[in-house]
C-alpha cells in the first residue's frame, strides 16, 4: 500500500557550535533503533543546522546603522537584531509596527529573515542571535555526503524552517535546504483524471515534506528537531531548496 | 516513539454527484482492512467532495457577462470560464497574461478560485468544470458526522485543495474545510528549548495535514484522493478552515 511512515527521532541532545551533526544523528537513531534505508529523507530543524554551524551572534557586539535604528523604530524591533536582519537580506518587502518582512539574501521571503526572539538565547549570560545557515543546500548535501559515507546509503535531506504565508494565518513547515530529493516536482504533461494534460503541476514536493516534518517537529519546545521520512519513493535529484524561490517577475505579490 | 503513519486509501471509485461520499470512503477502508480508530484524521481531496456534491456545471450553460468577457480578455482564459470564477469570488487580487488570482468567497486566496482546466472533464460529451464545495467546512463536517454514526470513532476531517504560493513556486496541499481537529494550534505562551516565551506559534496544522497528505496524493492522475493520517494525537475542537484565512487588515499582500 502507498504510505509514508514520519518519525521523530528521539534524543537528538542539545547542539553545540562545531558539534559534528550528521554523528549526533546517525547516534541517535541507532540508539532508537532506526536504520537509515536509500530513498529515506531527513527532515532537520534549520535551528540545529545553525547552531552547529556557529551562527550564532551576540548582539553585544552588533553595531546599528542609522538605516538600523530607523528601520527599528518603525518596527519596534531591536536596533540590533534589525541590523542583522537587514545583513541579511537583500531587500525589504513589508514593514509596520512589529511586523519586518524581507527577502533574505538566499531568496526567501520570510519575516525577519528567520531571526526572531525565539531564536535569541543566553549563552554564557550573553544575547546571541542564530542567523539561517550561510548555503542550507550545502549544509544539506554535506549531511547527505557524510551519512553516505559512513553507513553508504543514498538518503535525502531536507533543512526546514517555519513561515508564515499571506493570505493565511498560521505557520507551516518549508524547506530552506535540499539535497538528494527533488525540491520541486514537475509532473507537467502527465494526464489527469480525465485525460486532459495537466497544465501546472510542479509539486513543492520539499515544502510539503517540511510540513509533514513540522507536525511531529512543533516548535522547539518538543526537542524533536529531526524527524525521518520514510516511503516517498522520491527518484533521487541534485535539487536545491532555491529551486523553490518564486524568481521576482513572476511574483506578483512582492 | 513520536510517529505518524500516513496512508493513500487505495480504490477510491470515481465519485459520482449524488455519491454517499462516507459510505464509499468506509467501504474502501474496510476493503484495505484499514479500521478507523478515534483521532484518526481523514483527508480528502477537495475533487472527490464537489463532485459528490454536484458542484459540475455545463460551461455550455454559462452565460459571460461583459466584465468576464473583459477579464477573460486580459488573462487569456475562456469567458464561461472567468464567469464563474468571478461568481465564485469576492474580489480579484492579481491578473496578467494567463493568471488570475482571486480572493474566493470563502476567503481562500487562489488562482481560477479553485477552478482550473484539469477541472474540466467531458461528461456525455459536454464540458463541465467543476466548483469547490459551498461550504467545506460543513462538508467536513458532515462526513466526521456520518463516519461517527456509522462507526462510533471520532475522526478529524480536512478537505484539501493544491495552492500555488506568493514568493514561492509549486503547489502544496493547504485544508480548505476542517472538521473534529484545530485548524490552527495556538500555542502561544509556550517556552521554547530556550525558555523564551515564544511569541509567535500559531501552527496551521490542518494545512501540514493537507500538505503531508499531498506527498501520497499527488495529482488526480493517481487517484489517491482519500488519506489517513494516524498518530497525531491533536485535540479535538470544533474549528473551521476558514479560522486560516488572515484578515484583509492584517495582510500586507492583498
Amino acid at each position: 500500500m502507498n504510505s509514508l511512515t514520519i518519525t521523530a527521532v528521539p534524543h537528538i541532545p542539545h547542539i553545540q557550535p562545531g558539534d559534528n551533526l550528521a554523528e549526533l544523528i546517525l547516534h541517535a537513531l541507532s540508539h532508537a533503533n532506526l536504520a537509515l534505508a536509500d530513498g529515506d529523507v531527513l527532515a532537520i530543524a534549520q535551528k540545529i543546522v545553525s547552531k552547529a554551524e556557529g551562527r550564532l551572534v551576540r548582539l553585544a557586539d552588533v553595531q546599528p546603522t542609522d538605516r538600523a535604528i530607523e528601520v527599528a523604530a518603525q518596527t519596534d524591533k531591536d536596533p540590533r537584531v534589525v541590523e542583522l536582519i537587514l545583513q541579511e537580506s537583500e531587500e525589504i518587502s513589508r514593514m509596520r509596527k512589529g511586523v519586518l518582512v524581507v527577502r533574505h539574501r538566499l531568496g526567501f521571503t520570510s519575516a525577519n529573515a528567520g531571526i526572531d526572539r525565539s531564536n535569541v538565547a543566553q549563552s554564557g549570560g550573553e544575547e546571541t542571535v542564530l542567523l539561517l545557515p550561510l548555503d542550507p543546500d550545502a549544509s544539506a548535501g554535506k549531511l547527505r555526503d557524510e551519512i553516505a559515507a559512513r553507513l553508504g546509503v543514498q538518503v535525502g535531506v531536507v533543512i526546514t524552517d517555519s513561515h508564515g504565508r499571506p493570505f493565511r494565518l498560521g505557520t507551516v513547515g518549508i524547506a530552506i535546504g535540499v539535497a538528494g530529493l527533488p525540491a520541486l516536482w514537475d509532473r507537467r504533461g502527465e494526464p489527469d483524471l480525465y485525460g486532459y494534460q495537466l497544465q501546472h503541476t510542479d509539486v513543492a514536493v520539499a515544502d510539503e515534506i517540511a510540513a509533514a516534518a513540522g507536525l511531529l517537529m512543533g516548535q522547539a519546545a518538543e526537542g524533536m528537531p529531526v524527524v525521518l521520512v520514510r516511503g516517498l519513493n522520491l527518484p533521487t535529484r541534485d535539487a536545491r531548496a532555491t529551486d523553490l524561490v518564486r524568481p521576482k517577475e513572476m511574483d506578483l505579490y512582492r
